[in-house]
């Protein structure tokens, strides 16, 4: 999927939610347990109940990964019914990978070729040679950690490098690899007033943004800081929607909760008037 | 497997080779890319050759990855293979993960409990809260990245953070976390010069070493500025390893590159007569 098309689906659906797949089977409703492949049973259900509400989804792959075999089958299951029966849908595979340069590209290969995700997060420690063999794929997006949304974001992303934050370097010096117009960024919501300073450092890119609900973070803060004339932001969203209720009604209860993000959001896109 | 039972292994096997199962199908000798699973007939056959000279091995999750279901398919066959007939081998998931807290325990449980490895790779950028969970299994072990043997290396790792470099302040940092005995620590090779500074902060951990070889890391330098009394070292190498040979013989080659390094270990073993 092309950035404009992301764009579009944004203005065509007042929505820039994205839903967290971080299906725990200690936490997903008792009664599909029983089910051949009870993760990909649950991710069906909620993703037909709110795939006109949200404009991407997110499936973590630790969750998946935590099963083994049985996990990364249903990963796969959940990809290709996205991709079959809603090719509107940006997917996120939220991996977190990075390695040396012939190990990404393996890595870039799993996520983009094998299973034909249109996004991958990576970890920047590695720095450039580890990233930029996911950026050589046209129209997939590598979405980077800057400045994530847990307590540990302080250990080491804001340390002060030379009177600025490490983060604020990962960002800049992200700017100058090959094909860094594939970057995307990840920046929790829970500290909304960093905002401003990142679109000072990436005005244009997109912004994958953990945090909101749950986590604390504020919608409206965050849009208020953050968005910019593209909207800009992807605003993920996991526990709020998809353990809505543990009880049959489980799908519908995702809806009621996405369709409130949602129609924040549509608020929002409406004040805001952008071009 | 115990730290205490990893250093009895490299005493009595007299090695601290690691070797790395990075499986690439366009790599492998072509005859076997007719049996059912190239990938794990491959590794079983390095590991039979290899074995008695190895203390470790590591598979890098990325090449295995690649080949979606198939591909985690072979790594498990892999790590039960290691597990069921070489049990004194130390084995290392190379997967490189890290997230928020709940997420990174759901790696840990995917590494440690459904495969069954000894230990795993991690990435700091994201602090505690993304390794603490990691730390907590006994007699598991948590190999972080401190400072990487790739050209990207220099991209953030070696930042000057208050007059000291990032991975310092990383390796400092990470000795405050709960359970910080479980730690290991990713050393790239190509920077034996690093190695006495690094002593001073962890002069006791396992330091997982990268790129000997391939990547012109030098074996007796990293050992002279790098080994502690209880050795403290893995030395990784993969290609050198298991692609000596395309033919038929690859098994035999590789045995004969294992040994070749075994045998550069003893006679450094045998020169420092560590405690």
């Amino acid at each position: 999927m092309t950035t404009q098309q992301l764009i579009d689906q944004i203005r065509i659906k007042k929505s820039f939610l994205t839903v967290g797949l971080d299906v725990d089977l200690n936490k997903i409703p008792k009664h599909l347990l029983d089910l051949e492949d009870p993760i990909f049973e649950f991710n069906k259900a909620i993703i037909d109940a709110t795939h006109d509400l949200a404009v991407s989804y997110k499936p973590n792959t630790a969750f998946y990964e935590a099963y083994g075999i049985k996990g990364w089958l249903s990963l796969q299951k959940t990809i290709n019914y996205i991709n079959e029966n809603y090719p509107d849908i940006f997917t996120i595979a939220d991996a977190k990978r990075g390695d040396i340069g012939n190990t990404s590209s393996m890595y870039a290969k799993a996520f983009f070729e094998d299973l034909n995700f249109d996004s991958v997060t990576v970890a920047p420690y590695m720095g450039k040679d580890s990233v930029e063999p996911f950026l050589a794929f046209e129209n997939k997006h590598t979405i980077m950690l800057a400045l994530t949304s847990n307590e540990g974001a302080f250990d080491f992303q804001t340390l002060n490098v030379g009177g600025k934050e490490l983060y604020k370097h990962v960002l800049e010096t992200s700017k100058t690899w090959k094909n860094s117009e594939n970057l995307m960024y990840v920046v929790g919501a829970t500290k909304a007033e960093y905002f401003t300073e990142i679109r000072k450092i990436v005005p244009d890119s997109f912004l994958l943004v953990p945090g909101v609900g749950a986590q604390g973070g504020s919608l409206s803060e965050v849009c208020k800081y953050g968005m910019n004339a593209n909207v800009g932001l992807l605003i993920n969203s996991s526990r709020a929607i998809i353990y809505a209720s543990n009880g049959t009604d489980f799908a519908e209860k995702a809806r009621e909760e996405a369709l409130k993000m949602q129609q924040e959001m549509a608020a929002i896109l409406n004040d805001i008037k952008p071009n």
